[in-house]
């Protein structure tokens, strides 16, 4: 399916994905995105926690945000994710580059009303978050999935723009002695650290160091 | 000065901040924004890396890219900045949280023609990414410079939000035998990798690991 056409970016549109198996990595592994909406014909944006099952992504909010309030009326939102790589060090700034995966969603929310599913998101989001933690933790309350308002955007105007490699130098700037190549980089857990409540219970086996996260 | 209604948050409004002192610093660790407008009525988002100087935020982009010929048109702009710096993990999913720090704010852009005012930008934006580094490398071209447009936004209808320290677990879920704590993120470099131009040549020592970033 050819891409609508405020899909196709205007710069790079080499670097651009619209295919499934390109956006849905990207999205499973960023914690979080920026959602944007119009209000009062200016643009707001906030950055949420998020999850995504098969072709839905999902945020949570509480039911006295007024961002949830704007989003579950439908409006038009804008979700973009970004996953930085690497910072591009070419021989000239003007080469300088940064590797990166990033989406660009376009959608309308709806507000999730059933309570199974309201329930099952929160358990996705949470297990993305801290995986396995779920049942662990105190088992959820009715009256916290009432105080929590659930909302799926469609999976389906998005597009992914990805950079990988080392940096594109001009071809007369190449002999320098000048270094150029790519500084990794990471986004990683350190050591939990417990609060006054937990100094005596052990670090449960999910919560263990280890585990990279972006 | 009291903040105007629409930078005060629906939710958790104690954890905003609208004093310099605070804005500043965030917007001075983070490399990246995200850049919300308006355009035919919808919200359009794209991730962008930027620069603070004195009480202006700064960004650059192609003079081919339709996101600059929107943003210097002067429209207005919701811009976004968070730092994660912890997750929250608590007794019960529902007191779960994050330790972050963000800025929202809203501004209008003005195209900085003046060539001086043009290069300062593209320097400061480069050591603000890679430290250190505008002298070392090959000096910028008056065609690189007439190439790049900067646009800067004035940072005053700016608030800042962040949450800091342990879960809150309600009281009946203190006793519990469930870990709580924190598990601390960070954003890291890893050693450079040069390319096969820079396989011989000495990495400079602005490079040299171990610095932190976000």
């Amino acid at each position: 399916m050819a891409p609508q056409p405020h899909l196709i970016p205007s710069r790079s549109a080499k670097r651009a994905h619209y295919d499934k198996e390109t956006i849905y990595p990207i999205l499973d592994e960023a914690l979080f995105c920026t959602i944007s909406y119009v209000f009062d014909n200016k643009p707001f944006s906030i950055p949420t926690a998020f999850v995504r099952y098969e072709n839905k992504l999902y945020i949570h909010g509480s039911v006295g945000s007024h961002f949830i309030w704007e989003l579950e009326k439908g409006v038009p939102v804008c979700i973009s994710v970004t996953l930085l790589d690497a910072l591009v060090v070419a021989k000239s700034a003007f080469s300088h580059s940064v590797n990166y995966r990033s989406v660009v969603l376009f959608s309308n929310g709806v507000k999730i009303d059933e309570a199974k599913l309201k329930a099952d998101v929160l358990e996705w989001l949470t297990n993305k978050i801290v995986p396995d933690s779920w049942d662990y933790l105190r088992p959820m309350k009715d009256n916290e999935v009432k105080k929590t308002t659930v909302i799926a955007f469609d999976i389906d105007e998005a597009s992914a723009k990805v950079r990988t490699g080392m940096p594109n130098d001009e071809e007369e700037d190449k002999p320098l002695p000048i270094w150029s190549g790519i500084i990794p980089i990471e986004t990683i857990r350190r050591d939990p650290q417990p609060d006054l409540l937990s100094q005596e219970i052990p670090l449960p086996k999910h919560l263990m160091p280890g585990k990279l996260i972006s």
